[in-house]
């Protein structure tokens, strides 16, 4: 039971990373018009599905040994709730997979927002160059998240602090507006 | 109809903030198990529900005049899928309205998570006292995103960089794990 228990607690986390990633990853997509990264968000679609499954069979497994049947259902309903962030994530990747091109305005309206996603080579003269993006402190010291980066025809979607940057990366970040600036000055490296 | 589209633009900026701060006070209620913040997201629902009507009535007006159908759909499918994102928050935060109890384990995944939640008084000593959000540079300086402000009996749902930070304000804040311990430092007066 405690194996169960312990197993959840993982699949939840990472369905709730997994979601927030795909919508940041689905407005990226819209902005920049780019189907690859669109298409990351039907992949990932298919993790959520799985996870949520796994959550709802174990909740199920919980319930007939602890004969609570209120729990096992609010487990349900969270974990149904959180798939379906993700699956409107997918709804607005698809808009760039079906080659319609959105409004101007919506891009416009995801620049002018108060939480904006950006994207920005890491430059030689960087400081962040080898740097991982936990040594790199860029999401304590700009608020700027990175969501994915692009390198050379690669990509590495939700990397974590471990993360090395390299020369040449192309960083797709989302955080506050007012931390674009300093954001892009470390990755264009005019500052360290 | 250039006044349309600028309309639509400011619909499009609130449906996408609101959705997201719906989403980080869901997970703030259901983590703190609190009744107030849940009823807000609830409250918030019927703003975005007037939105996206809104949207999608410009949408109509504007493909009349253009003839672009297919514009218009996609205008129309992008303000629905936010508006799902909206929808799920709601889920989230009925779980605590209807005072299911959720799992430990769901509290467990939430402090866990690459983001977290998190909420600290401003205590007498911190330099925080009296500056507006943005002189605060919290943001910027932990990435840490203040989303509500609990002042005494009443609440200050989705500040913004004007509003100010009194003693004794508790602020409820999303962010980097990593960005909490300085959070809290500033907060509680400890470093200026």
């Amino acid at each position: 039971m405690t194996e169960n228990l312990e197993g959840m607690e993982e699949q939840f986390l990472e369905l709730k990373d997994t979601s927030e990633l795909m919508v940041d990853l689905a407005y990226s997509a819209l902005l920049y018009d780019n189907e690859e990264i669109a298409k990351e968000v039907q992949l990932l679609e298919e993790l959520v599905d799985k996870l949520n499954y796994k959550i709802q069979r174990t909740a199920f497994m919980i319930s007939l040994d602890d004969k609570n049947v209120d729990k096992a259902l609010a487990i349900i309903r969270l974990a149904t709730s959180i798939e379906a962030i993700a699956d409107a994530a997918m709804e607005i990747a698809d808009v760039v997979l079906r080659d319609i091109e959105p409004h101007p305005i919506f891009k416009m309206s995801v620049m002018d927002s108060d939480v904006i996603i950006t994207k920005t080579p890491v430059s030689k003269s960087s400081f962040l160059a080898n740097k991982t993006l936990g040594q790199s402190r860029l999401m304590t010291d700009t608020g700027m998240w990175v969501i994915a980066i692009k390198r050379g025809k690669t990509w590495i979607y939700g990397p974590d602090e471990n993360t090395k940057i390299k020369n040449g990366d192309v960083l797709f970040a989302r955080g506050p507006r007012e931390g674009e600036k300093e954001f892009l000055k470390l990755t264009k490296g005019r500052k360290k």
